[in-house]
């Protein structure tokens, strides 16, 4: 008999973080009598006078938003990460070692209405939301080491409020995750002599097997070595290190392939898809002058949804505990968000 | 100012991931306004009909559970690692790389009554269940480089049947989180000499500050690196690579620790507190030949709530994207959980 990725179960290796994943394509077929998640809200009005985050609303802190009609950036009022804080003292004990942590933390509203979202705004719009996250990074990235930018969509993310918005995090230290990017993406770097991601953008663009949306300066794959089941990976074809050095034409067309893949995402179960989103990119800071030319640009997308509106993919025990293991393979769940209509079916009726 | 860790951000390192957690304590005063999850059925029979784990049922594949009267281990019908596959050819691309998976998942029954858990059983059930992960270990640990024994409990941890129940997950590979495990441990063994978990147990059975539960042979801590809320790190307080290595005498403590502060757990928010679990200790299969004596065995236990029965914590956007945070501190979760009651809340007005 003779190796089929999509029947016979095999690893596959992220050489982002250095780990593998099993693809067990046949599980499949198992049937599902587990915990049905809620299905989204649809009904979220446009206005609501007790949201903190609609325009000219006052938040828990008391300080009122501006009226605004496009984004709008504050600071979290419960930040996790704070300026000005005590430092811990060394431990100098390897089992119980404490290092200090300063940030800060801003929320960003992408739209003044709490009833749109992403792939449900105009270009135009989406424009806007690039050009803001580029804002605030040109500030944040003079002073902090890293700048994430992550967007927590929908309640089964942990998204506490319903009006579209993302968060940006700033801290003194290189998180885990980047840690891990900067290292893996630095050893590929020393062994080829080229950015590990621009390789692996330019091969995804020949093969269009994991291709979702793709246009002359994007491309939307989901990557071979995918744990969830419709992770996506969002990177630029030509080397670009962070958002910040993206040019107009760049913007515009990475607007357009946002719109692109999340109405997919949508139209997939038909609902507003939830996910976890998040840019990476070249850390910042002292790094500002530092070679990261290893570092390629690029946006993750981690949705929770594996066969329906209800029914999500858990990461628990033997992920948790051993592993990520997945059931339809990255190829699979290409074609099909490949093949679904570029229309939202929100509007598609219309 | 004076540093205190209770109130002041700081970052904490875990030594057997090789990464950082953010501990945030003065964010617990952040309300919460976000998912609310349906809180746990409370209402199981003892016995149904329908239910595939329960004893004398006849299973999706058409096979008939023994009438078991303790234990019973079956295969899992639908496994995510199968035994005889095909297996794929190199790639030979450093982006995209596979490797073999072969592999056995096994279901082990805790008790023939779908309406109890562990806490709730009796010490003899509970070594009962000790003695059967021994024997399904010494059997499945001569073929295969990593058993995976893990447990999920509560719907929320995508647990699909209430009967008390863990898996078995074997295979021909290190998974990520043994391989990171092994090689931190091995690291501190060529550097100070003495395993490090056994290091680590001594310390904190000394500190007492982040202890639960603690008795001649084990102790239950909230690991100074803890990232849920209420994470707990169970170990023996003597040298012990596997689990297939405890006395006789030790399982009976293990048993008297492990209902200890499992009734702690149900008790902190009056539920059957939700969690995965799972046994880590030295590799075997190729492996049982080779010196691993930098290894200790030890148990993860990874409970999700946060606030309350319904209240979890999200790991989300920056835990996914950047770095695990936490808000109240390990020390403040063990002093929580180490003064509740030893008594059952369900047993304890009969
Ligand atoms: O095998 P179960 O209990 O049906 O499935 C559960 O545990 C598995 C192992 O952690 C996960 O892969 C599944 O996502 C989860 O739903
Ligand atoms: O800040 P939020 O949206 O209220 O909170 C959400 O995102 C944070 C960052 O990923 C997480 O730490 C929280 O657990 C989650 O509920």
């Amino acid at each position: 008999m003779e190796f089929d990725p999509n029947e016979h179960q095999h690893l596959r290796y992220n050489p982002l973080r250095d780990e593998w994943v099993l693809v067990s394509p046949h599980r499949l077929k198992r049937p599902w009598s587990g915990q049905v998640d809620k299905p989204q809200e649809e009904e979220i009005p446009p206005y609501d006078p007790h949201n903190p985050l609609c325009p000219g609303n006052i938040r828990s802190n008391g300080c009122r938003n501006e009226d605004y009609k496009k984004t709008f950036v504050f600071d979290n009022d419960f930040p996790a990460l704070q300026e000005d804080v005590c430092k811990p003292p060394e431990s100098g004990d390897p089992l119980f070692q404490v290092a200090p942590a300063a940030g800060q933390c801003k929320v960003m509203c992408f739209h003044p209405l709490s009833n749109v979202t992403l792939p449900l705004m105009s270009h135009q719009e989406i424009v806007e939301v690039i050009n803001k996250w580029i804002t605030v990074m040109q500030e944040m990235m003079l002073s902090f080491k890293w700048v994430q930018i992550f967007e927590n969509k929908g309640a089964i993310m942990g998204c506490s409020n319903p009006h579209p918005h993302c968060q940006i995090w700033a801290s003194s230290y290189l998180p885990n995750e980047a840690r891990l990017s900067d290292r893996n993406q630095k050893q590929y770097y020393e062994k080829f002599g080229r950015p590990m991601l621009l390789d692996y953008a330019s091969k995804e663009s020949k093969s269009g097997k994991r291709t979702i949306v793709e246009n002359k300066h994007w491309i939307a794959v989901v990557p071979y070595w995918a744990t969830w089941p419709y992770q996506v990976l969002l990177l630029p074809k030509r080397h670009v290190m962070r958002l910040t050095d993206v040019t107009e034409e760049e913007k515009d067309s990475l607007a357009k392939a946002m719109k692109l893949f999340l109405t997919k995402y949508d139209n997939l179960f038909q609902v507003s898809f939830p996910y976890s989103m998040g840019w990476h990119g070249a850390p910042t800071g002292a790094d500002l002058e530092t070679d990261t030319n290893h570092w390629q640009l690029h946006a993750h997308y981690y949705p929770p949804l594996l066969r329906s509106a209800t029914v999500r993919k858990f990461m628990v025990g033997y992920e948790m505990l051993a592993q990520p293991q997945r059931d339809l393979t990255a190829e699979q769940a290409a074609e099909k968000l490949r093949n679904l209509p570029i229309e939202h079916y929100k509007t598609s009726f219309k």
